[in-house]
């Protein structure tokens, strides 16, 4: 690699990190280039010239929260040392409450940041979406046995959505929401329940 | 009612009404002062005379939208003919799924429009959320006899965070979402088996 090209790619790393720690510190609405180019030293510019936009930076940003979850995921179940699917899907749901609590802002940028509505969404933020369900739908197989996979995959997007839904809902402090205090509790009951269900299917 | 008093509380009604059409046509993000100025035909001055701000009009347009809710609601169930809680369950999901689509930037006003931080929430919106929770607790009750209230009161909001959740990510064609043309049918299905769930408890 080029000197240039070296120099390049220290500082398309930096800004990514400096991004993080902003949106994390601040949340994803206030990140503004003049502080990241304060931060790293560079000029606005050279932002602009290593990135198509503030969203392209935020993507990459985002890309880094769905690896870190993906990767708190499956060490969660491997220190459960258990190996009943129910144990482990009630913990993918505690461990992501917990992620999005103690990451509020970066997890806010997963979701609360609006894209707009024609920017298209690069495949390895899709990718790294999508790699979060192969964790649900390993233990959900188990209790779903002659299902049809289609619905196995809706149904392990609907149990994310269901978890996710109480998280957003309770970490805004909607009415409608759960207590933030009771959140995990309430996560396993639901799990819990809707696993019997399937069980009594 | 004085001249000017009458005149005051029509333009109150009058701007409301204007902000709830801009805000279906244009999603809230784009309600702007002048524009409802121009609408019912008074300086923007006097818009800030009858609200504090653009977010307390936002507030009423959100109160008169989840009246509106809890009216399909009410009528959804009355229009079952069913007497088993469990379909009226399944009714109430629906309805909401069928709202929030039909109704796209009405219901995002409702969530996606963040209020600044230390806003203080009116009572009257806190009534008009929890009053839809009653649809839910109501059949929901009669498959949780004998738990906790808290925990009855608890798992409504769980389950309105599910289906809530399941029509957030199908609406922003989140890749985690369900197809929006099986969001009924899932959500049919996620409901069925948590209360089967509930059942064998």
């Amino acid at each position: 690699m080029s000197k240039v090209a070296e120099r390049k790619a220290r500082l398309h790393e930096q800004l990514i990190e400096a991004a993080e720690t902003r949106i994390e510190a601040h949340s994803v609405g206030r990140l503004h280039a003049r502080d990241l180019a304060a931060d790293v030293g560079c000029s606005i510019g050279t932002i602009y010239n290593l990135f198509d936009d503030l969203d392209a930076l935020i993507l990459h940003v985002s890309f880094r929260t769905l690896k870190r979850i993906d990767t708190v995921m499956a060490e969660s179940i491997a220190d459960t040392g258990e190996t009943e699917p129910l144990a482990h899907m009630v913990t993918l749901g505690r461990t992501y409450c917990d992620f999005a609590v103690t990451n509020r802002n970066l997890w806010g940028a997963l979701f609360e940041h609006a894209l707009p509505a024609d920017y298209p969404l690069p495949g390895w933020v899709l990718e790294g979406q999508l790699s979060l369900f192969r964790h649900i739908e390993k233990p959900l197989t188990h209790y779903m046995k002659g299902s049809d996979p289609m619905l196995v995959g809706r149904t392990a997007r609907s149990l994310f959505s269901m978890v996710h839904g109480m998280v957003s809902l309770s970490l805004e402090r909607r009415v409608s929401g759960v207590n933030l205090d009771m959140l995990n509790e309430q996560t396993e009951f639901m799990i819990r329940t809707f696993v019997k269900g399937l069980e009594a299917s």
